[in-house]
């Protein structure tokens, strides 16, 4: 089958990784241009044409417009299938936890990766990391507290929201986080990847 | 009509006067509970018991569970009516322009406010300001390119994308934003106070 998407991302990118997933899952074909973002090249004037925020992911729908912002991209994907639950509020709890994703959890757990996997070892950004930490703690243990009490994010079924946060979750290690204390979440990563047609980040 | 949500939320946040701005123009009855985060009032046992996230605004719903997250809230009482699109694509513009504001303009244009308003006045996070100042006029560069093509954010009408872009540019000033630069945002802005049933933030 031709693919119908095109998909702008750095593989190595969790945001990107989502939509790689929810693509493989949902057995969309699809074609995947490498954009390197730690090389400036989410800065050119010819992605800034496609994408005006200048990041990646960024999906190329059959019709050639753009939509960016991953988790935007999860939603349309998965919208009617198995993966987004219809109910108005279940809909709604998956939107919760990929707001808390990205606003709560993103900004420190990725970015603590960024900063320990892209930068060298003296970069003063390594400043951050002590409050990256303390914030990105805060978010997993709160992920904890569902995951003790709920096998999923959302509507008690594997959805869009277990894949935004599955996406920086299961390299949290790179960022320098022990995942040690938060059995519940660890049991949960192993759920996420036992999924039919799981594809791990690849390294 | 008796109210049917309650809001946690502390009236001075653009996130909480999201919510009151849609539940005043979806003209739904609501009981508004004031919650001071500035007094830590979000980090208390009984709060946190609510929402372990420890941030407002919180919507209880008639049936006493609880939903977090201004841009989910938003679409839970969006859901069915004219300020939510409901074409697949459309939903994803509108998703697509409220993840923008919680990652790209939010950390930036609020917290800038955030720092001038509720901080003292030699407080060392003043020394934040020009990096937000930097990351907040790119956000509002990339409003302002949306909007001198488009009249609203998402679908071609007003919705909860407007709603959620709104609350913290309109009040930018009192991060230290000019908004002079930005014609197309500035002309949104009057259209966005000229919906039926706006009501301004509290002042």
């Amino acid at each position: 089958m031709a693919a119908v998407f095109t998909v702008y991302g750095m593989s190595d990118s969790g945001n990107c990784y989502k939509v790689r997933l929810a693509l493989e899952q949902l057995a969309l074909p699809h074609r995947w241009i490498e954009v390197d973002s730690t090389r400036g090249e989410t800065r050119s004037a010819a992605f800034l044409a496609k994408n005006p925020n200048g990041k990646v992911p960024l999906l190329e729908l059959a019709d050639g417009s753009f939509l960016p912002e991953s988790n935007a991209i999860l939603n349309y994907l998965a919208d009617g299938t198995p993966l987004l639950p219809q109910g108005r509020l279940e809909r709604a709890r998956v939107l919760q936890w990929m707001f808390f994703e990205q606003y709560s959890h993103e900004p420190y757990v990725a970015v603590a990766r960024s900063i320990l996997r892209y930068l060298p070892p003296d970069s003063p950004r390594r400043a951050e990391l002590p409050r990256l930490h303390e914030r990105g703690h805060q978010a997993l243990a709160v992920m904890e507290r569902q995951l003790a009490a709920e096998p999923f994010f959302a509507a008690g079924r594997y959805s869009i929201a277990d894949i935004a946060l599955y996406a920086y979750t299961h390299c949290a290690a790179d960022g320098g986080f022990d995942l040690g204390r938060y059995p519940a979440l660890r049991a949960w990563l192993e759920r996420v990847q036992t999924q039919p047609r799981f594809v791990p980040l690849p390294r």
